[in-house]
């Protein structure tokens, strides 16, 4: 598998650099892997905060800017990062109102940023935390108790940062963030294994033909393994999966996101056949977002991510974003 | 090769049922495979059409809005558009200001948009057309007489679209568009071949541990094959043929673009190299960009554009563009 890279050991710091050398508007700090937006911290405003293992951009560095993450932790490649870049990334960003520490459940994360909240809070930080475990595949996974954090993160990042952006209290922020991670579910599918650059190879075996159904975005076995399905089948299949377990009420939002390798055109082909399902099955979309956003290294394959919205939510959708990632409205 | 597909031949009116759904903003005629802003004509404003083979996602489709392309027209997977569309497209787009044909230098687009130009102005339309001829690998190639079309594509929609947007007359925007492709080149390199839906599995062998230096967007073939290069020599070897026949007296906005399988992580990192080679070289950097904006299906690797600025060229980048894949100021 050949890597555009050096060497493993300099994955994270070298793109990194790039990242700074491409947004000015954020400020890397490459030694102690923390993007903050440059403007923190925004008086008046709370902050959020989020991080986890590399591999997954433009998760969460791409997502640091207005009306989203104030700062973003990157971890080595799929490993968590520590209690210290938090720490950092939470001083640098607090305006006095406090800072949402935003949390995908893999065991690492949760430890290192429950820590990280501790020694916060020792000086002087308010921290309000959320657990993002969205993933209806399974419960309890290779590196995760309970159900694993995924695409949902995009949409508490986005809906919680929106309301931090008009000046809500932390207090409503966390509020905000409890209600998408209540309201959002996702299920994903590999078409092929993925590759670190540490290991120079695919982190699993899936045989040529067969594909995961349910699979982590580290490459954690899912439901089950078949042979090769249709565009039209993994949509029926994906999208009832999250239905089973969420049975909105409301109109959703719909995430249509690529784990890496899947081309753009097959991606927008999938998501016809998930509008599909969901016209048969009587759910109003009310937004969708297509693209690669929550990756998983050189996977093939896709997720779906449905967050019911009330009126509240959807207006802070669509309310300004501006990050390298996901940008509208600025 | 596992693809997110239904059957080989509805792959482009799949994707285009799924871009219709999830941009409202665009019309998306999926019978006669044209994209164009909902809001076309314009009133006073010269119009931007362009298009190609599927498969460089979301060159062009997600290209079009404000201050960029008003209608794009996708063929079939690495096969040109026929006339036809290019005429309606015209026709769709035109507010009496004039329209500009942005072409890739590939023979089976030259020829059609040839063709489609003399019959939109048989219907009265008035059309320029600009030829992209960016990438300074090789001169004639598979699919092409002459040097292909790739990465100032971009540049062209979205700095000529610029200049339309402000109200520019069709002299001036094909003007900017001119100018554009004088200023700007491309050099691609590829880890590993590409996949068509048709063929199924890679459209050309590239041996493990090699790579192609010079690779052309549908894997055609570049300058030359070596044992597989770190990020630092690769961005060398790229930057360094492009500036060889670029020689700029001017900053540069950068493009690292992907070519679909490689991840943002690595991209990311490359970007880092390329931006040291350029300071080695004395190259000041306006602007940069870093994703995938040009790929080929499931192809890993990426290319590097460069495209030298003047003041105004640089406030046209600045200025608003509101498009699936490239948005700011809106």
């Amino acid at each position: 598998m050949n890597m555009l890279i050096n060497v493993p050991e300099t994955v994270v710091a070298d793109a990194l650099r790039g990242m700074a050398a491409a947004h000015p508007e954020l400020s890397v700090d490459v030694e102690n892997r923390v993007i903050v937006r440059r403007d923190a911290p925004v008086a008046g405003k709370v902050a959020l905060v989020s991080g986890g293992g590399s591999g997954h951009e433009p998760l969460h560095g791409g997502f640091v800017g207005r009306g989203m993450l104030s700062a973003a932790c990157p971890g080595e490649v799929f490993t968590s990062p520590v209690p210290d870049q938090m720490v950092r990334a939470a001083a640098a960003v607090d305006s006095g109102e406090g800072v949402l520490f935003v949390v995908k459940n893999y065991t690492g994360d949760v430890l290192n940023f429950d820590m990280a909240a501790e020694l916060a809070e020792d000086e002087g930080v308010r921290v309000a935390k959320v657990l993002v475990n969205d993933d209806v595949a399974v419960s309890d996974s290779t590196f995760t108790a309970g159900r694993r954090g995924t695409g949902a993160t995009l949409f508490v990042e986005k809906l919680a940062g929106a309301a931090a952006d008009e000046g809500a209290p932390l207090e409503r922020v966390e509020a905000v963030a409890r209600q998408v991670c209540g309201s959002a579910r996702s299920f994903g599918v590999a078409l092929s294994a993925c590759s670190t650059p540490a290991k120079g190879g695919p982190t699993f075996d899936l045989p040529a033909g067969q594909l995961e159904l349910g699979v982590g975005i580290h490459g954690e076995p899912g439901r089950e393994r078949r042979a090769m399905m249709t565009s039209r089948e993994i949509a029926d299949y994906a999208v009832d999966a999250v239905l089973e377990d969420l049975r909105p009420d409301l109109p959703v939002i719909a995430l249509v996101n690529g784990a890496g390798a899947t081309p753009l055109l097959e991606l927008y082909g999938f998501n016809a056949e998930v509008q599909r399902v969901l016209t048969e099955r009587g759910v109003p979309v009310a937004r969708t977002l297509v693209g690669n956003y929550v990756t998983s290294l050189d996977m093939a394959g896709c997720s779906v991510t449905l967050c019911q919205v009330d009126e509240e939510l959807l207006r802070l959708w669509d309310a300004p974003v501006n990050t390298a990632a996901l940008r509208w409205g600025c």
